[in-house]
């Protein structure tokens, strides 16, 4: 390659690079204010999230679009090409994390429009969601800075994550059968929580992309043990 | 590119696409016996679908790497590009709709180890787990043959697959509240037809790969007269 088709060729990485945390700002944010217009009921911000789904959903498009030209125009190799594949799939993942924001609005909507001026368990939801977006941040923070060990921790959080929303809807369930009247509104945050389990997953997901960028290893059905040597392995 | 390279391309392709098939098929089939091992409550089925997750990853992996290395050392473009790119999304799909097989029958497990014999709604369960089944088959048989416009009816056949779905979750959620004894075994079979709901989703997530592949236009948030008139039209 030439130097300078080789500077344009980093540029355009660094296009898709940046956009990509651009995007995962965004539907860190959407969460964020999911989990605020759980807390309020503000109408606004709920209608808000809801409507940055769309914008989001564009994002997702654009992105893999520059991903599928970068590969036909520039055909890169190894690492860069890695770079790419991931990226295909962790916009995947966040536009799902975007899809879910959008959800538990919807679900918010419905609670404060059956009259519900509060919604139960709110603290043990906002708990859970914590877990989730401490999650999705580390993933990023390792998308950013290319970084194998941050990653593969994110798989050991969701495990913790894992654990608390199976309580959560135990919880959940026994209320439903001490009080039938509150089965409607405890499905609502059932699957509000549902929701936050999965966004849990999508982090865990670009975790595994970001270990496939920087070691080559696919590491999406390995144990925790797995995981941690790969990522821990010195570069191929 | 050398007729003998072109050859080796083409046999390439053609074991990427055969190798889809396989797994479609197999995956198919998992969630045949998902639905055989509710209605018979035989744990030998139960057990071997569980187990089957296992293969299905290994088929996912294969793939996804099989691909990975043809765009590195074919560098495909054009339409050999997306078929790659759509298998490489595809068998993720693939791949997902064996979770929830294996998924349906934890939940299976669950039911009879609580002494239940029979499950309840089983019809309406199968009812839909047979739009989800012919969903699944459309698409595949849309990838196979390259046909947009039939990739494009799977997403109109989704809006049937969610409202049947949505009034089986009325009805379960009136079955609770009239008898709160049932709430926990009406809830395992709620989140086996949400996992049926998904499956319905992962179906017309493949269609649109297939639309993508042959039209080369990315309809995933497209609306169904949007995707309609890209399946239609002359190819670009």
């Amino acid at each position: 390659m030439t130097e300078h088709i080789s500077k344009q060729f980093d540029a355009e990485l660094e296009a898709i690079r940046s956009q990509v945390l651009g995007m995962a700002g965004l539907v860190e944010q959407q969460v964020r204010q999911a989990m605020e217009a759980l807390a309020s009921a503000d109408t606004a911000i709920i209608n808000h999230v809801i409507e940055q789904e769309e914008l989001v959903n564009a994002m997702h498009t654009k992105l893999d679009d520059m991903c599928v030209h970068m590969i036909a125009r520039r055909q890169p190799a190894a690492s860069d090409l890695r770079l790419v594949m991931a990226v295909i799939k962790s916009v995947e993942d966040l536009e799902r994390i975007g899809d879910k924001a959008a959800s538990i609005c919807k679900r918010a909507k419905t609670l404060f429009e059956g009259g519900k001026m509060q919604v139960p368990r709110l603290n043990d939801i906002k708990h859970i969601a914590n877990q989730a977006l401490d999650m999705l941040a580390q993933s990023l923070d390792a998308f950013a800075r290319m970084d194998a060990v941050t990653a593969s921790e994110v798989k050991r959080m969701d495990s913790q994550l894992d654990t608390e929303y199976r309580a959560l809807q135990r919880q959940l369930i026994t209320f439903m059968m001490e009080d039938p009247r509150t089965i409607t509104m405890m499905l609502d945050i059932l699957w509000v929580a549902k929701a936050i389990e999965r966004i849990g997953d999508y982090a865990v997901s670009i975790s595994e992309q970001v270990i496939y960028m920087v070691k080559g290893q696919d590491v999406r059905h390995k144990s925790q043990d797995e995981v941690d040597a790969v990522a821990k392995a010195e570069r191929p």
